[in-house]
Parts: C-alpha cells; structure tokens; sequence
C-alpha cells in the first residue's frame, strides 16, 4: 500500500511523550502527568435519576437526530449561566453547543485559517489546541507571558509584524499549562489591540468557574463591544468530560459559520447527552457540584504547594495558581525535563515536559505538574520524590558543569 | 467586524433548500424530505435498563475522559459483528469509534485530500459526505452510475485521466439518495481499479444491514487484500442516531492517521454513550432490533412502489430499492424539481429535489423522497399528492413546450 496523504499529515506526529506517558498507567504510579478532573467529583446518582427521566419522558427525541446548533432550552440555561458567571451578555441564539471545546477549537482553525496564517498564542499554551491548528497548517508567533497574561506591548508587535495574523488565542484563567490568570488590565489591553486590529480572539476558558482563591476576574467576552472575541465554555471541568457536551458564544455572523462547519464535521451533538445536562442543571444545582470541585482542587493545590515549598531544591521556580488544576515548573535554565521524567517514572512518580506547550520548540526545563485527581497524601509523597530526583539531577549538572 | 475568514468557508454555504425545508416542520404536512430513522424503532425501554446499570456499576469510568480510538470491548463487539454480517476479517485494532459516520467522513478528507485533489464519487452522491468534503477545497468528479453501481469503465477512465484522484468515495449499499446497490461484480471491479491506482476507497455503508428484499451482497472491505479500503459503519440507522456513535475498519497505517487527526478534531466520543452500546448489545439481541426495522421500512417502501406505480404520470421513473430510507425519482428532462416542491409543500407534501446530490450541479429533474418515517397511509395519501402535482406540473411543460 503507498497512498498518498495530505501534505498536512506530515506535520501531524504521535507524540514520543504519549508513549512515554503510557508507563504512569501503573497502579503504584503516583500521576501528576494528566489532565483529568477528578471522578469522586462527579454526581453520579443524580445523574443516574436524570437519565432515567429523560429516557422515561422522552427517550425517543433523546435517541434520534438533533438540530445542528443544540437543543434551545440547553442554549438557554447556558447563557444565563454565562451572564450570571462570566460577566456576558449573551442570548441563546449566540450559544452553538459542541461535541467538547477540542471541536471548538477545530472549527476556529477551519474557519479562520488558511496555509501559513499566523497563531498568536500564548507562550507556553495548550497542547491541545496545537493539536487542533496543526493540521491546517498555520505558523505559531508565541507572544511572551508573565504572571498577568500576555505582554501587550508584544502582542502589539506581533500584530504589527505579521499581516496574516488571523487570530489570538488565549486561556485566560488558571491556563493549563501554566496555571496563570490575566489580570483584567491586560484582558482590556487585549481586547482593545483585537478591535485595533479586528483580529478574533478565541477564549478558551475551561476552568473559568474552578476558581478556589483570589477574585473573580471578568472573562474577555464580557468586554468585547465589536463581536470579535469567541468564548469556550464546557461542562467537562464543572460537571462530567465523559459526556462530550461543551458551547461557544459567538457573535451572530461568527456563529452562523459555526454552524456551518459543524454540519460538515459531526452534524450534531448527541442529543440525549445534551437533555441529560439541561435535566441536570434543572433539577439540581449545578453551582453547589461546582463548589465540592473548587474545594477539594484548593485543598490539593495547598498540599502540593505546601510539599512543594518544603522539598523543592532552590533554582527551582513554580506558580501558585488560584483555580484549575495544574501548576507549572520551571528547573534553572539548561536542566532538561525529559531527562527528570524518565528517572521519575523509575521512582514511581510523573508529570508532563513542558516543552510539548511550546509550539516552536525549546524550554526544556519546564514541567506541568497537575494536582487534580492525587490525594493530598499521595501528592506530598510524589512532590518529595519528584524533588528528590530533580535535586540529583541539578547537583550532577553541576558538577559536571 | 471586518474578519477576515479562511478562503475555504467561501465554499461552505448554507443551502437554500435548507431554508424551503424548515417549511416542511408543519404537523399537517407529510414530509419525505428527512433522512430519519423511524423513533417507534428505538429500544428505549432497554435503552433506558442499559443506561442504568451502566452508571450504576460504572458511573465515574463512564463520565470520564476516555481513550481516542475508542473502548476496547465495544471495538472488540463491533468487529465480531462485522465479520458475520459484512464478510470482513477485521480484528477491534483495526476499528475506530467516531462521532457518527459524519466525522469519519470530515476525517477521511483531513487526511486524504490537499486544495485541488479529486474526489470520485458516484454521480449522484450523498449531501453531506459533498459537506463534509468541500472544506478541503477538492474537485468533484462524478462517475456515471447505473443500478449496478458507478460504471467501472467511467471510473478507469477517470483514474487514467486524474493524476490528483487520492480517494474514490462510494454508498454501495442502498445508496442515499438513489436507493441504488452495488453489484458483486462491480465491488470486485472497484477494488481492483483501487489497487492497481493505489487510491483508497472509502465505503461508506450506513444502511448495509437494512435488506428488506434480495440477496446480501459481500462488503467492498471484504474484498479487499490491501489494506486500501476504510469502511464506515454506524449504529444511528440499526440502532439510535442520537447517541452519535459510529466506526471506521481500517488498515493499521490507515487507522493511524485516523487516531492522530481525531485526537486534535474532538478527543473522544462519549465514554458513556460508548459504554450503553456495548452493554445493550451484551444484553439485548441487536439482531432482532434490526428485524423490526428491516420489516417496517420493507412495509413502508411497499407502500410507497404500490402508490407510485399507482399515482405517478408516465415518464417519471423512480427507483425499487432493497433496503435503506430512500427511493429515487427522475422527471423527464427538463423539469425542475424545485418548482415542483414549492407546489408540493402547498400541498402539504415534500420531498428533497435531487440537484443537491450532484457535486458539480445539474439535474434539476430528479428527486429524493424518503419513507423510513411516514406510516404507510401517509406514504399512499403524500404519494398521491405529489403526484396530482407532478401531472399538472409536467401537462403545463408540455403545453407551454
């Protein structure tokens, strides 16, 4: 067999990492490498009535085809979630429901990029969005960030620079990898340099609600006057990811090219998913399951903060993020993460290389570290063998430097 | 708002038959416009059995993030189901789960098709396989087709004359829209021209086990010792649409590819709509669901022969189809299937005119009308409406001829 792919596919590679990753399946394994949230968290039995009900009341409508944007009444209840949450002020006609953000992020790139467009993105950013632009095959222009966002005098550079600049994307609370939020002075300054430029913003804020210290911040979208900035929002992080079901709220002429595209990808979302939600969020209180999540992640941060404090070897630098569920590590300059994972799983503990969050490459001395789905225990024992491996390893480096 | 959108969404379009159709939601009207399968069909009492015990005995698994290609029992169900039904000898590695067939489809020309390639498909094709092709920006080029499948000296012809052809999609088994089977003969002749072109043949059968009438003809995938046919099947025409939860066969490089693009295009697919699938078919005899569903359409596609032969003028030909939703209809040359539907739905009958199966347009005179889901009274008394229609649509041609 020699078929013949296309040109795009030679730029989409298994990651070496994922086969690394697939040692931390065993049970002993104490994982710090995934993104998962955590399943004691998830209501099971309430979510076991609410399906009953829906097959009961409606199971043929449930089992059958569906309108392409998402049940109207789950529309609904999203935008007032969003209004209420998010500082929006969104209808029901601005919300497309989506099979997950990952969609979201797909037909952002299938609408708005072609073949050498420019990416501006945060440095470092979501791998699974990287994933999901690649195959249209843009260029990434990586806009530096610090502790409140991007740098905006930079992204005002980018802007400058790169005429087919298509699109800024961002995740603007507690950012997976970095754990960071932007402060609401940059999120201004971004939304201004969007309307300067009418450059769409695409905001992808799947943590949003996972806040367990500090102040809400108000989301981009809510400051966008112009109908530039897209937002994703999904129930996998406040409620179940198994289930598939997430939105975008866009404005009317974004939106209607969403719809469009999403007919050609998957025609729709699976309808009974989406009744068993709005079932849910009727009947029980979607804010109080959000609450059990940002409480036990706040105590899981502390522990990890905590054991990271006490065992981390000095040069070692980390973020204290105030929602989500990861923080991010930074070894002195020249250290190299890989090398740290591969004598971690010997001792039993993992995390991710954070250079798989840069899409051009480099920073090889930066880890992801998720806190999420380990108990507090087993987080204070990880951390300490994670330190113990990474306080060798430096002492080797310079020793032999 | 000035963005600027990538080039390709000037070919994606919202269809103007769309709009006409919405008309069509009516309560009186008698609608063979939809492509649904029949509700009265859906188990939902077991379904409804399936979905409890699925979160009862494994309610977090099932509500979790889960892996790209899909559960491993459920591939291991649907390969074992394949081999008996569809003559194939494929094993659960060289299955792929994907949210419906649709995204097999999207997929397949992510990674097949560059700007400018050829797709071969039948003349006509399928709506949204054109959908979901059209974002790739590929040519279309129609192979001539009759009852016995495309005419495989048209397709060497356009093999010999395409250096750009990278894929040949077909509907071999009662094709939507035509209603139409692939002969034995044909399928061998088609793998064979694959072969020696080295260009994949996509198969995509969603209707395959829906014989009513005739013999069951071998699967292409089973005639195929290269490895260069992908076969799409799907649970939403045997079972529910609305759980969105379909697969693909393919060979181990093939289903490579698959895995990686679906990894950035939306992860997963439902863990738990996965999950009930693979409980249901344990459980239930999916077999003896499919019987229903066999018989019903059989029922309702003898209805609709006994009120065409009855009703319709001469000179309208129409397909007599062995299986699936859809029979085909042809207007002498030179009529408008258009006009005749805006008359139709004042009649409070409709159907799809058959234009939009035609990738590079034309045939104005042909129509799709579907009978999975009028009961056969409402199939005799649409019939009869749209050929009342019909007659004085075509004496008015002829006297205004």
């Amino acid at each position: 067999m020699k078929i013949e792919f296309a040109k795009r596919m030679q730029k989409i590679k298994a990651s070496e990492i994922r086969e690394l990753l697939k040692l931390t399946q065993q049970p002993d394994m104490i994982s710090f490498a995934g993104g998962l949230p955590a399943p004691e968290t998830f209501p099971v039995e309430d979510f076991r009535k609410v399906a009953d009900t829906v097959l009961e009341r409606e199971g043929r409508r449930a089992l059958q085809y569906s309108p392409t944007d998402g049940d109207g009444q789950l529309r609904e209840e999203i935008a007032k979630r969003m209004n209420a949450t998010r500082g929006t002020h969104v209808t029901a006609d601005e919300i497309l429901i989506t099979s997950g953000s990952q969609q979201g992020l797909d037909m952002s790139a299938m609408i708005l990029l072609d073949e050498g467009d420019v990416v501006l993105c945060e440095s470092p950013t979501y791998l699974g969005a990287i994933q999901a632009f690649v195959p249209y095959q843009p260029r990434f222009r990586e806009i530096p960030t610090d502790d409140e966002g991007m740098i905006l005098e930079e992204l005002e550079k980018a802007l400058e620079e790169e005429p087919r600049a298509k699109m800024i994307y961002v995740i603007p609370d507690f950012q997976n990898p970095s754990g960071r939020t932007w402060s609401l002075e940059r999120r201004k300054g971004l939304v201004e340099l969007s309307r300067r430029y009418q450059i769409p913003v695409l905001e992808d804020s799947p943590y949003g609600e996972l806040r367990f210290a500090g102040q809400q911040v108000a989301s981009v979208k809510s400051l966008d006057t112009e109908g530039l900035v897209v937002h994703l929002g999904t129930f996998s992080k406040i409620f179940c990811p198994g289930l598939r079901v997430a939105w975008l709220a866009a404005s009317p002429e974004l939106r209607r090219k969403y719809e469009l595209v999403k007919q050609g990808i998957d025609l729709h979302t699976s309808t009974i998913n989406q009744l068993e939600i709005l079932e849910y969020i009727r009947r029980y209180d979607l804010d109080e399951n959000i609450e059990v999540i940002r409480k036990l992640y706040g105590e899981r941060r502390n522990a990890m903060l905590e054991a990271m404090d006490e065992f981390m070897p000095d040069g070692v630098k980390y973020t204290r993020p105030e929602g989500g569920m990861f923080l991010w590590v930074e070894l002195p300059e020249g250290a190299n993460a890989r090398v740290v994972l591969e004598r971690c799983i010997k001792e039993k503990v993992a995390f991710v290389p954070g250079d798989s969050f840069y899409p051009n490459g480099g920073h090889e001395n930066t880890m992801r570290v998720n806190y999420s789905v380990s108990s507090s225990e087993q987080i204070r024992t990880g951390v300490e063998r994670m330190a113990r491996v990474i306080r060798a390893y430096l002492n080797e480096s310079v020793a032999a430097g």
